[in-house]
């Protein structure tokens, strides 16, 4: 089996032209910037992408223009999960079909209060239907958004019956608690857990967590890579710390439209802040605010605007 | 303009067959007998039937069977909302372009939260895109499922844009008081309101709705449709309380699945309880408590199986 990736891994947000339509050429260059500037891996098609907001289709087209640019499938966890199960079997064989290190999978998050037995339903038939040595499922966990959470008991089932397809898990539950509960139950054997933010980074370091994924590897990506690569040195908690405050600074705003402000800004492409429904960009006056707020703190993203 | 649909409008379940795949055939059967069993029109493709859990191509290949096989597109009010705004547009163009009386559009779903803004941007293009005088767009008001309500701060701002598609709304949000709200403001100008179950039908009715948009629909539309016709006599609230002692025995169950386990039942055709993941159909135990209890209370289709 190929090298899992670990390390600090973007959802990497999604470009429209003016027209709201996906923009290949700019999702490429973002791609390699963030490969090039600390990145181990790309989750694209996450949360942070508006990846739901685009068709099966539009996906798949911009995945493909990714690896048709020379970026290494051996990089790329694309997000597959969708409401429908077709949908989800589509995407994630066609990831696994394109040589994808692994694929990043939502519930389907319509029905709320579903139970647990009709969710591994949901997860097994993906992986019978693909039907591929190579799937590599990362399961993602975002309660808050999803509504529909990847449990403990789920997560066990799972793996007592594909334990060479389930890699592991990216917790986005913002939940320390919850985090640290399937590091322990499950990280020894082999299943990889990715906190959703940075701000669980070094904890989840000492704790047995692979790296992060997390929306501001978008623009913060050589702070976030130089806290993984160090986090057993005593300076990781001073590192720690400090991209602990540029999280801080985005998150006062929607953080998609911020990622996407902040790109536009420092990579002096101004069309970059759209967004398609139902999100909407910063104002005028809340990318001033975020530019000069983190421009203060020290803030760059070399190269963007090259 | 062509006449509006009032009256029952049943959120048709969709049949699978054992493999998961959507089966016309039954769709079709089952969609006559409702047309000619007391259902004004079909919301097809709404919560009850799963739409979320198909693909675009599979939801547009029923509709067209469905068209096909002979049911009147003046009868059909398809769902075509969906987190993607261009698969929101294709479902609705394919739906005018059919000539469907109207589409039920839910609000992109995926994220929480989001300003009205963005909800507005979401309507707007789409109508924009389809660009067809004949659209009567129907919003889909569910928020205990979709989490994103659609406000009367949302439908006063779509209406003055866009008078003419903007035809009215389903208020699945089991909230009276919302519903009555939403009848005051809007009704007189011909904007027509269907709550999403028959326990509101009556009282509905006699604050101005136009009907009932209602998942029993498809296993009790005559009694339904009963009270629809006799509202204004003196018969009503005793009808009224007929088919809402109904919808009490259906919603001790997962309602899916105990209207898949009814009509499988009735029709005599066990296939009929397959249902997509995340949902589990009912167990045997409770399809036959289900069976019991309805057919002690006098329940039958009549028809189905014939």
């Amino acid at each position: 089996m190929a090298q899992r990736i670990q390390g600090v891994l973007s959802p990497v947000v999604t470009p429209f032209t003016k027209d709201l339509s996906p923009d290949p050429g700019r999702f490429v260059r973002h791609c390699k910037w963030l490969l090039s500037h600390g990145c181990s891996g790309l989750a694209a098609f996450g949360t942070n992408s508006e990846a739901n907001s685009l068709s099966v289709d539009e996906r798949m087209l911009l995945l493909e223009a990714l690896v048709q640019a020379g970026v290494a499938p051996a990089k790329l966890m694309p997000g597959t999960g969708c409401c429908s199960l077709t949908d989800s079997v589509r995407l994630t064989a066609h990831a696994v079909k394109l040589g994808c290190a692994g694929v990043l999978m939502l519930p389907p998050f319509y029905y709320k209060g579903v139970p647990e037995e009709g969710l591994y339903r949901n997860f097994a038939e993906v992986i019978e239907r693909v039907g591929d040595a190579r799937l590599q499922l990362y399961l993602y966990h975002i309660p808050p958004v999803s509504q529909v959470p990847i449990t403990l008991g789920l997560i066990e089932r799972l793996l007592k019956a594909y334990p060479a397809a389930v890699a592991g898990l990216k917790d986005s539950s913002g939940d320390w608690n919850n985090t640290k509960a399937v590091l322990d139950a499950f990280a020894k054997t082999g299943f990889d857990v990715f906190p959703g933010s940075e701000v669980f980074l070094l904890q989840g370091l000492r704790a047995g967590a692979k790296g992060c994924i997390t929306a501001t590897g978008n623009v913060n990506p050589g702070p976030i890579d130089h806290v993984y690569r160090n986090w057993n040195t005593a300076q990781a908690d001073a590192l720690q710390a400090g991209i602990t405050a540029t999280r801080g600074i985005m998150q006062k705003y929607p953080m998609i439209s911020a990622l996407k402000a902040a790109i536009a800004h420092w990579g002096r492409d101004p069309d970059w802040i759209t967004v398609r429904p139902p999100l909407v960009e910063l104002s005028a006056e809340q990318q001033r605010a975020l530019v000069t707020e983190l421009t203060a703190a020290g803030f760059d993203m070399p190269g963007l605007a090259a």
